[in-house]
Parts: C-alpha cells; sequence; structure tokens
C-alpha cells in the first residue's frame, strides 16, 4: 500500500517557460497554457519535463479538483506535434527500451502516463490545429475533450516513417472502437472534429477558437462544485483499471464501494440529495486514497518496466 | 464441468412482493415488472434478492427464450436508483470485502452478475426515468436495450460522494467505448436517450413511454421464434467471455462451433434455410450446455471472489 | 525470434480457381475478386484454401502494400455465408478441437487468422449483399471497409443453429462496442450499411456498386504511395496486440519507436515532410521486421492452439 502524501506548491516558483500555470484557487481549476505559440507548440524535451512535473503535482494536490490544458486560441496550432528542428532525433535514443536502467522509453507515453493516471478530471481544451503528440499525448490521456470546429486533426505517423506514439495503439480503440481507430491511425488521414471517424472522442465542439477554453473552464467549475474528488478518484481508476471478467470486475467495485461509502463525502453526498441542496465535499484525495488493487494489477507508479 | 440441471417453476407461488412476473408460455417470454411505483422503484435489499432469484431460475427454465424487464408505463420512474430513505445504510458494510465468507460485495454488482450471465435472450425496456442502479445494473447487462425517448438518464455517483456502482466501471466502456463511458460517469450529467454520448447504447427509442414494453414484446416473440436457445447461449458466451487474442479466441470459437454443429437445431436451421421456411428450434439449453471453458476464464456461476 | 522471409510469387502460376489475383506492381497493389459468382460466391473449403495461401504471400510478398479484396460487382453477393449444399457439412468435423494434431478448427475462425494478420493494408470493398462469412471473415478482419450503400446484411448464426463464426464474437465487439455487436449477434437481424447498429464499422458508403473498387482502389493507391510499409506494420500489431495496461502497452509502443526510429523511413519521412515534398519509403518490411514482442503476447504465426 502506497499512499502518495499530498502537496500544496506555487506553481509560479517552479521556473517553468514552455507552459503556463494559473490555479483558481477557489474553483479548484489548474488552467495550463503551452507556451511555444511562435513555434506552433511543438513538443520538445523541455516540454515533456515541464508538463509530467505539473500533472504529478496536479495529481497530488488536494487544492486541485479540475486541471484543464488548452493553448492560446491566436496560436498557430494546439500542437503540431514533435520538434522536427533536428529530425527524430530527440525522439531516438541509443539505448534499447528495457536495458538495465529501463530507460529511455518513447516520449509520447512518458507524456502520457502522469497525465492518464493523474486521480483529478482532467480537460482537453483544443482550440487549434493538432497532429501527432498534440493529438494523441496532448488529448487521449484526458477526460474530456473540448475542441474548435474548424481544428484540423492528424495521426501522421506511418507517413512519417514511425510507428504510432503518445500510447494511441491502446487509447484509441478503447476510446472510440477498434474500427475508427485503426483507420485514423493506419491512414494518417486529416480530419476534422465532426468527422464520423472521430465520432465520440470530443466531449464538445464549439464554433470558435475563441470559445472552447471558457466553454471548458465553466463545466470545470461546474464539475469540480458538483464532485466528491475521492469518488472521482475510485470511479477514474475502475474505468482506467478494469477487472479482466464481470467477477473480478465486481470484487474491484466493491472494495471502492466500500471505501467510500464509509467516508464522509457519502453522508453528505445522501444528505445533500435528501435535502435537495447542493452537496459541499470536503474531503481530501491526500487523506483517504490507497492502492487497494497494488496485486491486481500494476502498482500505482510503479510501473515495472 | 458443470450443467445447471434445467426446471419448470411456477413463478406465481415464490411469493415475490417487489416484482411481478409474467411467463408467456407459448412465445417462451418472461416478463418481469417492477412493483414500487409508489417508491419511484427505488433499489432494496428485497428487489435485489427476488430479482436474483429470478434471473437465476430463467437461466435454468428451458420454457424461457426471452426476459424482458420493465416498470409500469404511468410509474413516475423505471427506477430512481438506491432506496435513500436510511441513507446509504442497506448498501453499506461492516466488513471488508473479500474477507473470510468472500461477502458482502456491492449489491450493484450482486445483481449484475445473475442477469448479464443469464443465457437466455435479455431486453430491458425502460419506459421512464432512470438513475444510478435504474441505468448501471437494470439496463447495462441486458442484451438489448428499448427506451421511452423522454426519459432523464444519469449515471449520479461522484455527485453523491461514492464511487461508480453496479458494473458499470467494466460494462460502460466496453458497451459504448471508454471516451463516452468516463465522460457519463466521471460527470455524472443528466442526459436524455439521443445524446450523442449515449450513441449506440439503446436499440430502439420510442416516443412515446407506453410503446416501450409493446415494442420489447413484439421483438422478444420474433427473436423466440427465430432463434436457437443453444446458439444463443453459446453465442452470448463467446461475446462475454472472449479470449485474450485472437488466436486463443478462434480455438474458443471452434469449441463452441464443434458442439452446436454437432447438435439438432443446426441441422433443422440449415434445412430451414434451404426449404425457405421458418425454423423450428426444438433443443432445450438443459440437455446441450457445457460449460467447456470452464478452467480458460471463470467458472460459470462460480466465481472466485 | 523469427523473421518471415519475403518473396515475389507469380500470383498468375498458383492455379487458383475460385479467387482471381491482379497485382498491381507499379502501385503495391494486389487485388483479389471473388470468382464464384454463379454460387453467390458462398465460401468453401476450397476458397479457404486459396484465401488462407494468397493472403499468406502478400504478407511476405515486399511489393504488396495493400490489398483489396472485392467481387464482380454484378455479381448477385458479395459473399452469401457458407455453401450449404450438403448442410453444415463441409464445416462441421468428426474430430474434437484441441485433440493431438490441434486441429480441425472451425473454418471461418481460419480465414480470418491470415487476412487479421496480413501486415499490409487491407481494405475490403463490399460491393453486394453479405451473410455469415461473407460479413465476418470476409470483412472484420480488413483495416478498411467500403460497401454499396444497398447491400443487405446479416450475421445469421443463431437463426440457423449454430454459434457465431469467424471471429465475430471477438472482432465485433471490439470493431464498434459491445453493444451493437451483441445486438447484431444475437438477432440475427438483416440491416443496411447505414444502419445505426453499424456506425463506424464502413470507412466509405457509395452510393452505387460499380464505384465500390475504384474507390477502394484510389484510396489503396494514395496510401501505398504514402505511407511506409514498416511503419504500417508496427503500428497494426500495435493495434492488434496491445499491453494489458497502459503501461505494458507503453514499453511495446517504446519498442516499436525505437525500431521504426532508427531506420530509413524514419528518416525520409522527417526529410520529406521538412522538404515539404511526398516522401518515397524504400525500406522492406522483409529487412526490418522482428517479432519483438513474441514472449509477450503471441508467437507471430504460431498459434498454440
Amino acid at each position: 500500500m502506497t499512499t502518495p502524501s499530498s502537496s500544496s506548491p506555487d506553481y509560479a516558483t517552479l521556473g517553468f517557460t514552455q507552459i503556463l500555470i494559473n490555479l483558481e484557487h477557489k474553483g479548484g481549476i489548474a488552467i495550463v497554457t503551452l507556451n511555444r505559440a511562435k513555434y506552433r507548440n511543438t513538443f520538445t524535451k523541455l516540454l515533456l519535463k515541464e508538463l509530467t512535473i505539473a500533472f504529478e503535482l496536479f495529481d497530488k494536490d488536494d487544492r486541485v479538483r479540475v486541471v484543464i490544458l488548452t493553448a492560446g486560441h491566436d496560436a498557430p496550432a494546439y500542437c503540431s506535434g514533435a520538434d522536427l528542428t533536428n529530425g527524430w532525433d530527440p525522439w531516438r535514443s541509443s539505448k534499447k527500451p528495457g536495458a538495465e536502467n529501463n530507460s529511455p522509453h518513447a516520449d509520447g507515453g512518458r507524456l502520457v502516463l502522469p497525465i492518464y493516471t493523474c486521480r483529478k478530471l482532467t480537460i482537453a481544451a483544443v482550440n487549434g490545429d493538432a497532429a501527432g503528440i498534440g493529438i494523441t499525448g496532448l488529448q487521449l490521456p484526458f477526460d474530456f475533450r473540448f475542441i474548435w470546429g474548424g481544428a484540423k486533426l492528424t495521426f501522421p505517423f506511418v507517413r512519417r516513417g514511425i510507428s504510432v506514439d503518445g500510447l494511441s495503439s491502446y487509447l484509441l480503440p478503447r476510446l472510440i472502437g477498434q474500427s475508427r481507430a485503426t483507420a485514423l491511425l493506419l491512414s494518417g488521414l486529416t480530419v476534422v472534429p465532426s468527422s464520423t471517424l472521430l465520432s465520440g472522442l470530443y466531449f464538445q465542439i464549439l464554433d470558435r477558437r475563441e470559445d472552447v477554453l471558457p466553454a471548458a473552464r465553466a463545466f470545470a467549475l461546474e464539475m469540480a462544485g458538483a464532485t466528491s474528488q475521492v469518488a472521482v478518484a475510485y470511479s477514474k481508476a475502475l474505468i482506467q483499471r478494469p477487472g479482466r471478467s464481470v467477477e473480478e470486475n465486481h470484487r474491484l467495485e466493491s472494495e471502492c464501494t466500500y471505501r467510500t461509502l464509509n467516508a464522509g463525502d457519502a453522508a453528505e453526498g445522501v444528505s445533500a440529495f435528501l435535502e435537495k441542496r447542493k452537496p459541499v465535499f470536503r474531503e481530501r484525495l491526500g487523506d483517504r486514497w490507497e492502492n487497494w488493487w497494488d496485486d491486481q494489477v500494476y502498482q500505482y507508479r510503479k510501473t515495472k518496466l
């Protein structure tokens, strides 16, 4: 059993340059803005590092209930993929994965893990074009995706000579089905959000770029006020790490039910419902979390790679 | 190998009070009606018990080919979730799951297992609003879902302070994809059947509440007359317990093909097809069933929890 | 580690009678046409044999980048299912699967495996009605499905007294979700391509039968010219054999990234992108492929059945 300790960092002092972080304490919303507009927000080793640190902190920061990732709506793109100034170099490694120190691993997947396993609600507010890691790592691991209807989107990997990246081979078939995922990943076609190939991927499609972040933020505020941080975390973990059969899943769900039912938020949730008022959930994830499924699937944050 | 023995109970003598059962012998249709309209058909320990017994009997009753679950179309709701008169009390337990006698387990999942693993065709005829267990346990484990277009639907768990229930963390992502399932389960939003978030979940959406059960019953009668009870049971088991790879699944399908091809219904099916007439399938599941996949996945009805 | 050796057979000399093969050397497109129009292209043991040999050759033939399967657009059907002239006889076997020599297995699945695991892009150009194996084995294992909008489609198994075939119990739920797959497989209903039950299955729906193959061929030519054979093969393998968790998948993707990044096509892909020109991918799968996941999932083409 490991319980990640909670923390309350001052995000302004972290010295990030490729992302900007704004924590709205009152609402519990952290907004992360990609800060490389001049370079079409392309992905670099430094951006990977800053985003990884940020999402690992959000995961443990009990003040944060919802995280939004976005870009400037007047940037040339949400993210145009990897920075290819020096070819695939930053992506490439001289060492075989799985060797001694178990690294390096593909940067796309390294970005996805801390976002996907962040126990808070996460929203991608995609207010521009996106390619490669811009649609894999910066969209697929999020819980909700808001997007500008005019965005051009592509998984270009097979047209660049490399295999699919950013855990898209795992996430996309699960998110929208293997038929659509195969068509998108093996063709590298450029599509728009209303394409039937993307059906089900986007939570909301907005007509104007400048409306994407406000819509995401309004939704985030509603979620932060209406949902239990603890209930969200356990529910998200169940969705991401289900049982291998319906019977095993029953056991996992029962464990989570046991943990959440015998806690304060459940009592408040019922009281508020019966009294027809909005609930005030006070429990903090740092106090309540336990990785009860350690020996079932994989230990939280200790990937045996 | 275990072969559940068949039985032909008299459902009228079982003393159920929270559900009503009507077995149409001729058509092979069992219609179960939730009988707690006065309480919005909320879920109780007794309702769980009666539904469990009923579906375990349907599973073994060779007369039953299709089961329909419905509510009165003038009831205030199809099912408004758990009975919260005493808070979460009936749901809560003092004992940790997995302990000695392997119980108690969450009631939602306990309801789902006998419905999901019932080897007959099952239909949910949802003619009213549904929340919580009303949309998880009373809808997701069914093979076909008919619904009134005006129904308000919600998975409210994270807004009540508890983790998702009724094996929705397992079933919903598989049924309609993880993207839509995550959006529904982690937001607790209230939606209507035509919502794109629910796309693919409902087999038919009816404009009027009173038309839901008749539409479901007409479909059930057609299915009962046109399909082989044995072929349905093996096909359903294959869908629910697929191989872990395409190769393993090939072995499982081959086993089922072997069993069903060398039986009477397969001969009748081909003859009827070649003679361009309706088939008359006479084989009974009680005579033909064998849990051949026991050591592959999980033993039928013997969950090692 | 096994590396299938490459080959360049002369398809005209193979003596096939139930399929016709046309290899367009320049474009790298192999077009296979079902040649049993007189018999509604029903499925026979010989057709199984010829298709199996053909797809195993395409897999190893470095000249082939895309395979299209189609029928004559004036044939009475794309494929009306199994040849039932002698009942289920060709399908049936006297031996139990899994016995000594590990055969026989269901013919549907035997057809699916060489198509699904063919490492090239595959397209089904469905220009007529399809039933049974005509929609399972001859459609589901392909990467892209083009279809005539007027085609009548059915999975008739439960109405013929046999369990579902052609690995549809595995593939259909993954391709379009378990809700739609269950409705289709357990009802045996006849539907058209625009049915919401099939949503997501077809890449393109054409109004006229005669337009299906030309549309598929035009798409194939574009794909053959724009994509890396090696990148496609690794990406396809990742989609078909994902990790059991997001962490394990990260390791698998990292392996594939390592292999493809350090190869010629990746360099060409980046150069072409930066120079805003079309890439010319020269690497051949026969030179680059390695079954690195052997001990993870299943050995390529060595199914331990």
